[in-house]
């Protein structure tokens, strides 16, 4: 659970800002009002305001906001001033990619292993990492002080395999099964749900549509 | 854009209750109060009393919701009665990954082209799927009817083939790339933001740990 106080929603765009920031500090912009950051990313300046003053407001609004600062300090609510070494738990195609996307960005996570059940699959490579079986992911977590796992195996095993992780001090899932985990309290989880996601846009689509129509 | 008046909170939601319903209906349960679906969903049976009413209700409270009904309501308002053909632009790791996960769930979405400019890849397969040119993609998507493409490219050049698809008549682009498109009203958008969704996570866990050295 979070900090009681910031909703989820503030937290969920959070990375969204980290990110339209890194871009400005790129480009060498030193300073950005909260109207030009509003403009940028088509969201109102007063929910800029807003959602910054759940942290403290980041700075003076007369002035702008230092974009320097403001990436470092959103940054470290992220946690990402810290390295985070990740296992994944299914080699198979969605586990490849996700490793793939996440190992190649200059970012503070990485995947340092694989693990599998499938003997097709133990001893085989997932870019440059190993894959191994899942009865030595438990020594492997626990002597790797590893607190973060991405779950990418079938939901039929989703939950049974989420309580290993759980019984090897892995304190975040990353939950790509199609299926709601139930992890005590204090396990983090964040679930990518892609059907779930495709199922949205085909909403939103179908009722545009729908009011096309009734033109 | 959706409709007015159902904000996409509750829009988000619908998979998951259709995926709760899906569940119940397999398992054969016929009736189902509000009070029960929420201790299984895990929230307020308010909530969703509230999320159901933006639809109409799906019928009486007192006597509990008819499962296959509520599930074929919800299905329908997903679009999930109508058959969407999508086709995938970017054939690399997590374009193979995205098109096996959907097309191997028995749902009305299936991808039926791989598109690339990498020439090592086309004339390759992604799962069943022929890749082919990206100069081949207006002719098919326009003789095809495509309404819904899945962009699994470099963030570099995202925007400029949102632009492409844009302009074969594409109406919904479920969009991985690390980036926020920007496209005309008419066109539907959802980000599978892989990066955002770790940052949250590791949101999270930075404010539980620091939470828990507090005390």
């Amino acid at each position: 659970m979070a900090e009681k106080g910031i909703s989820q929603a503030v937290i969920g765009r959070l990375p969204r800002y980290y990110r339209y920031l890194g871009e400005l500090k790129t480009q060498g912009v030193e300073r950005i009002s909260s109207h030009e950051l509003s403009k940028l990313m088509h969201v109102t300046a007063s929910q800029i305001r807003q959602d910054f003053n759940n942290f403290g407001g980041f700075g003076q609004q007369g002035y702008g906001y230092n974009v320097l600062y403001l990436h470092n300090e959103i940054g470290n609510l992220l946690g990402i001033h810290k390295k985070h070494d990740m296992i994944l738990i299914g080699a198979g195609k969605l586990g490849q990619a996700v490793v793939g996307y996440i190992n190649a960005k200059d970012m503070p996570y990485s995947f340092k292993a694989a693990f599998d059940i499938n003997k097709d699959l133990i001893g085989t490579k997932v870019g440059d990492l190993p894959v191994m079986s899942m009865e030595d992911m438990p020594s492997y977590a626990l002597e790797n002080h590893i607190e973060i796992a991405a779950l990418t195996v079938p939901r039929t095993v989703a939950v049974e395999t989420a309580e290993k992780l759980v019984a090897c001090n892995i304190r975040a899932i990353w939950n790509f099964a199609h299926i709601d985990l139930r992890v005590p309290e204090h396990i983090e989880v964040e679930n990518v749900h892609l059907l779930d996601s495709l199922m949205r846009l085909s909403y939103n689509l179908q009722r545009h549509q729908d009011a096309e129509a009734k033109r």
